[in-house]
């Protein structure tokens, strides 16, 4: 068997604030060779995303940290090179947790699910299709719980779950307002992600432009940012409101606990609830959720916008505050830019 | 028909930090006539709680506003003085808002319930099978659905929300931590109202107490203060955990709303929740919670403690910092303190 050189994404110290390329390290290793019922996976993309700050810090978290020298944890697409378990064929593509590194040898526990088979590009599989689609669908539809007429604001509102977000509740009959930074991202959410609403806040009217868009209180708020933009959302909840914990992105550190608005007087007067959201409880169902995702996105019914980055495997975050309001951000290996013809 | 003298207590002005007795007016005015349906309700004693600081305050709240010149708002138990309703006769006691007076004439339907015929003291409707019991049932049950075994925290555990809520816990084979102010109301807790462990959160050693009384985490809090002490059990909060929002009895002002840790990242780490809890939205179940409150009281597996203040119908709040600490309040009227001989 030909001898394959095995690039790979090192954890080289942990950050204190935003995460820099020197705080990784590529390190050149031979492939792994998999073992009886392993298969061997050719990455093509990878998926770069704001929860890797908290993977790679060493504060607890719903995960285990990174260890230092460790390949960074990433959620991948590729193709299977090698096959040592009757389930699984060369030429497939697979979606599992690959890890920052051209080749993985994994289990088939180790496989999320076979893509490719739609016709879908398999970028969608970390996308639409992959965490941020599914974490809009389960958070939104399963802690947010909307329902006809209600008014849905969402934070980080063009980024990849944002977006999915918007859409799902515009399907369940929902208006929807996006809330966005700058002129682009809120041209975005109207004419790309039709909300019925989209508010820059970072515009000097944030305020009054947001009452105008939420007349009628908010049903549900989607948050993925935390910080100066929920406090805003916040005090405009209706009684009965679901608040949805998915990400905090505006958030530089949480090491101190910074302060903000206490939140319980609009809790108690409201009768409302916010409640935290990991996608990862919800695995087992999955396959449900991309099946109607699927339908969807061919439907035209959900739209998404993909921004692929060829970094040659160069280590490069996009967890900075401002990432979770782009798309799906995905970092295409060379083999992928070589049309898959991997040597 | 005899005239009747009616002393009422009146809201004189809005206080602007703790309400005080300037705040109110005694003024005597003619007892009213029951028109047809209706019935004239003798006040024996009144319910003296921490909500009515939201009543009588102008900002936005649950419900309108008490009125500037309008008889405080106030449940009450009284007795039947006349009636003009086949369905309630001279000398049957029954709840309702009848507010800070001698005698109020209301309809059928301002009249919550008969009470006194389970041979509990009367005061009981208005502490643990009242508001107080009602809330600490459904707000614990409803809201934070304890399982067997959970670690239940509760703040402002010795007053007559907590006390309920702790020993309702109980009952339900959770393990208990109750959190009060100082080494007498600590021991209420002990050995009163049987919590497994009591944690005195003015002491010097409070996070550490608390640590070794959370040891597993907390699964439900039971939050009626907000403030520090809320922030200290959210630190410790574990996966799935509920918050139920209550009461916000450590914070003095709401206006502007004060800072403080921001509880985003407990939330979604924990993909815990937090949610607020207002009695009036149970009214149609009362009559169930009632029943089983009652057969827990009888059976001694509810205790409870009231404090009577007979105070002559002076204006008296006892809504300040500390009161929600406190056991039930009443204030009895002069009627009560006469025997109930009502010249």
């Amino acid at each position: 068997m030909k001898q394959r050189a095995n690039r790979q994404v090192r954890l080289k110290s942990r950050p204190l604030g935003i995460p820099q390329a020197e705080h990784f390290e590529i390190v050149e290793a031979p492939a792994p060779e998999p073992s009886d019922g392993q298969i061997l996976v050719r990455n093509i993309y990878l998926s770069v995303e704001p929860a890797m700050r908290g993977w790679i810090s060493a504060v607890a978290n719903y995960s285990e940290p990174v260890e230092l020298g460790a390949v960074m944890r990433s959620l991948a697409v590729g193709r299977v090179e090698e096959s040592r378990n009757p389930d699984f064929h060369p030429g497939e593509y697979v979606t599992g947790m690959f890890g920052g590194q051209d080749y993985a040898a994994v289990d088939a526990k180790g496989i999320q699910r076979k893509v490719g088979v739609s016709g879908l590009p398999i970028s969608t599989s970390l996308g639409v299709l992959g965490l941020n689609g599914l974490t809009a669908y389960f958070a939104l539809l399963d802690v947010g719980q909307p329902k006809t007429g209600d008014t849905v604001a969402v934070s980080t509102a063009a980024g990849a779950v944002g977006s999915c977000v918007g859409q799902i509740a515009r399907i369940k009959g929902c208006r929807t307002v996006g809330i966005a930074g700058g002129p682009d991202k809120v041209r975005m959410c109207r004419e790309d992600f039709r909300y019925d609403a989209a508010v820059d806040y970072k515009a000097n009217d944030f305020e009054s432009v947001l009452d105008a868009a939420c007349a009628g209180g908010v049903d549900v708020y989607f948050d993925n940012t935390a910080g100066p933009v929920s406090d805003s959302v916040m005090r405009r909840l209706n009684v009965g409101a679901r608040v949805v914990i998915c990400g905090t992105a505006s958030i530089a550190s949480w090491d101190p606990i910074p302060q903000g608005p206490r939140v319980e007087r609009h809790l108690l007067v409201k009768r409302a609830q916010m409640r935290g959201f990991l996608i990862f409880d919800y695995a087992q169902r999955f396959p449900e959720a991309i099946r109607e995702l699927e339908s969807w996105v061919r439907s035209g019914q959900i739209r998404y916008r993909e921004e692929d980055r060829l970094a040659g495997m160069r280590a490069r975050s996009s967890s900075n505050k401002g990432s979770s309001n782009c798309p799906t951000t995905t970092m295409r290996t060379e083999a992928a830019n070589r049309g898959l013809s991997v040597a």
